[in-house]
C-alpha cells in the first residue's frame, strides 16, 4: 500500500456522500464565494491539499450545469457494466475527435464539418465493447417516441453518435449493454448532477491494464464543469485506460497498474521506459470515452476543435493515453442555450480543464469490485 | 521574481555549458551507468531535485542519437530568427499530426498514409511565419545537388516537409529565414548533438504570449532521446507557445506569461479560468513545431500515430496548447536504421516522453533577449 493519507480518504468519502445525498450545491456556493472574493471562479481546480500530497478535486459541478442537457445512466450490476446517455432534446451542434487507435464508434462520420447533419440529439457512452453500440438503438427508440430527430418528412431520425469502451474482462463477458439498456438510461435521464464512479459506462471500467487485469485497478465515470466569462463547459468521462491516472498538479499517480504482488502502484510510464514490457499486449482492451459540452453556440468545426483540445485533459491525467490499445474518443456538444457565440480559445482551455477534473473525479469516486481495488482504498 | 533556487540555476548553467563545449557524452555515460545499475535506461526522465522544487531534466541525448539523421541550424542573429533542418539522406518514412489551429506547413499532404510517396529526405522547422517556408527551397537545392530525392527519371525530387512558427514579434519583422538560410542549415548539419536554446528555429521563439509580447518570456529549441528495448526515439522541438511551459512531474511552471509588472509568473491557465482574458487575442501568433524520430522501421500510418502520441508530450508540458493561436505540428520519422519493425505502443510512449523532455530542455537552454527574460534568469 502507498503511505497513508487518511485525512484525504475521509475527505474523498465525504465528497462521495455529499454527492449521493444531493448537496452538490455546497460546492457551487463555495465556488461562488471564491469568485466573490476575487479568486478563480471555478471550484474544481482549487485543490484541497492534504497529507502525503494527495490533492483532491472536490467539486466544480457536472456536465448537467450546461443548459439543454439531461444525463442518465443504466447500470447492470450483474457484471458490472452499463451505459450513459447525454440527451440534447432541442439538438446540439456536435463534433468528435478520435485519438485512440482502437475505437468503437457509431455516427461519427456525420460529425465531420463537411457533412450535412448539423445537430445531434444524444450521445451514448457504453461498456460492452463493440456489442455496446446497440445501446444507441434504444436511445433512438426513446427519442423517436418523443418525435425528436432529424425531420425527413416521413419520420424523425434521431442522431445519436456513440462510443464504447472495453470492459468485457470484468465479470461475465456475455453480459453487455443492449438496446433496452440504452432505453432505460434515457428514462432515468435528468438535469441533476449525474452519479459518478461505478455507474453507467463507468460501471465496468478499469485502469492500469498494460500488465493484465490482475494488476489493474477500478476506473469509473466522472463529471465536472466550469463557468468562465458567462460560458459554461461541462465534461463527463468513463475512464478505462491502459495507462495510469494522475493528478497533473503534483504528478502523483492516483490509480493504475500495480506491482506483481498487487500491493503498490507500479508507475506504468516509468516501467515502460525502463524496458518492462508485457510479453503480450492485447490491442483494444482499454479506451476512455467522454463528452464535453457548452451552452455557447458552436459550428461543427468549432465543436471538433474543442473535442480535440479536451483530449489534452486526458493527456495530462492519464499516462500513457491514445495508445494502440485504447480507442479514446471525445465528443463535443454546443447546445447554444446561452445564445452567445463561442470563443473557441477560451472554451478549448475550459474543455481540457473540465476533462482533466472529470478524469480525477472518476477515479476518486470509483469503488472496488472483485479483483480491482479502487484509489480510495489503495491510497488509504 | 520567483523565490530563489540558485543551486538549480547553477546546475542549469553547467548543463548549458557542458552542451556548448561538446561534453554531451557525460550524460550518455551517466545513462549507461544507470542502466547497468538496473535503473531506468533513460537519463532524461531521472530528475535532479533541488531547492524550491525545481526539477531539471539534465540530459538524455538528442535526436541525433537516432541513426540515419543529421541536424543543422541556421541562426540569423540580427533579429534573432532561424531555421533547423533534420536530414535523412537515405530517406525515412514520414508522418505528421497537425493539432494547432493556425499551422503553416508545406508537403504535409503527401504524408497522408493514403498518398503515394513513402520516404522523406528532410524536415524543416523554421521561424519567420509563413515566409519561413522558403527555407525548404534551400534544403531542396542542397539535397538535389547531392542527387538525393524521389527518382522521377529526369530528376531527383527531394521530399522536404516543413512547418513554421510565428516569431515576427521579436526584432525586425522584415527579416525571415529564406532559401539561403535553409541551404546554410544543411551545410552545418552533423550527427553531433544539436545546440539548444536560442538557435535555429528556436532563435526567435517566445512563450507565454496570451497577454502580449511585453509579458512573454524567451522560448527556444530543445532535443532529447531515449533508448528502450533496443529502440531509440529522439525529439527536437522549437517551443513558441501561447501557453506556459511546466514540469509535469511537479506541475511547476518554468516559463510563461508574467504579471503586468513583469516580475512574476502569472499562471496562464489559472488566469484564463478566472476570467482574465485579453481584450484582443491575435490568432496565429504562436506555434510549437517539432520532430520525433526512431531508428525502427515504420509504415507511414505508424509514423502518423507516433506523431499524434508525441503531441501528448506537448499537452503535458505546455498549457494551454493546441489553441486557435497555435499551429502546433509534429512530424515523425522512421529511419529503419535498426532494421527492426517498430512496436508502436512502445514508440508512442517514448515519443511523448522524449517530446516532453525536449520541451523542458528548450526552456532551460533559452537565454534572455531584449524584452524577453529566460527561465534561468527568472527562476534564480
Amino acid at each position: 500500500m502507498v503511505t497513508p493519507a487518511r485525512r484525504d480518504l475521509r475527505r474523498a468519502q465525504s465528497i462521495g456522500k455529499a454527492r449521493e445525498i444531493g448537496v452538490e450545491q455546497q460546492w457551487n456556493r463555495r465556488a461562488f464565494m471564491m469568485a466573490a472574493a476575487g479568486a478563480a471562479a471555478f471550484a474544481g481546480v482549487m485543490p484541497a491539499e492534504g497529507a502525503n500530497g494527495l490533492r483532491l478535486t472536490p467539486g466544480g459541478g457536472s456536465i448537467t450545469q450546461v443548459s439543454g442537457l439531461r444525463v442518465g445512466h443504466y447500470t447492470d450490476t450483474r457484471r458490472p457494466t452499463g451505459c450513459t446517455v447525454i440527451i440534447a432534446e432541442a439538438g446540439a451542434t456536435g463534433g468528435v475527435d478520435v485519438r485512440g487507435a482502437a475505437p468503437g464508434t457509431r455516427e461519427t462520420d456525420l460529425l465531420n464539418p463537411m457533412n450535412m447533419v448539423e445537430k445531434v440529439h444524444a450521445i451514448v457512452l457504453s461498456g460492452g465493447s463493440a456489442f455496446g453500440l446497440d445501446a444507441a438503438t434504444g436511445v433512438m427508440r426513446y427519442l423517436e417516441e418523443k418525435k425528436i430527430g432529424f425531420d425527413v418528412g416521413v419520420a424523425h431520425v434521431p442522431i445519436v453518435p456513440a462510443a464504447i469502451l472495453f470492459d468485457l474482462g470484468v465479470g461475465d463477458a456475455s453480459i453487455r449493454p443492449d438496446a433496452a439498456a440504452g432505453y432505460q438510461a434515457c428514462k432515468s435521464a435528468t438535469t441533476a448532477a449525474p452519479q459518478e464512479g461505478n455507474v453507467g459506462a463507468g460501471a465496468g471500467a478499469t485502469v492500469g491494464k498494460l500488465y493484465g487485469a490482475k494488476r489493474a485497478m477500478k476506473g469509473g465515470i466522472g463529471s465536472a464543469s466550469l463557468t468562465v466569462a458567462g460560458a459554461t463547459v461541462g465534461a463527463i468521462v468513463a475512464v478505462n485506460a491502459v495507462g495510469d491516472v494522475l493528478d497533473p498538479a503534483t504528478g502523483r499517480i492516483l490509480a493504475g497498474a500495480r506491482t506483481p504482488d498487487g500491493k503498490h502502484l507500479l508507475d506504468t510510464r516509468a516501467a515502460i521506459l525502463a524496458g518492462d514490457l508485457p510479453n503480450a499486449m492485447r490491442p483494444g482492451t482499454a479506451t476512455t470515452i467522454g463528452v464535453v459540452a457548452t451552452d455557447a453556440t458552436l459550428t461543427k468545426a468549432q465543436a471538433q476543435k474543442i473535442a480535440g483540445m479536451a483530449h489534452d485533459g486526458l493527456a495530462r491525467t492519464i499516462n500513457p493515453i491514445h495508445t494502440m490499445m485504447d480507442g479514446d474518443t471525445i465528443f463535443a456538444l454546443g447546445t447554444g442555450a446561452s445564445g452567445k457565440p463561442g470563443n473557441v480559445m477560451l472554451l478549448g482551455v475550459m474543455a481540457a480543464e473540465a476533462m482533466a477534473i472529470a478524469v480525477q473525479r472518476a477515479i476518486l469516486a470509483a469503488r472496488a469490485v472483485e479483483g480491482f481495488p479502487a484509489a480510495v482504498d489503495f491510497i488509504a
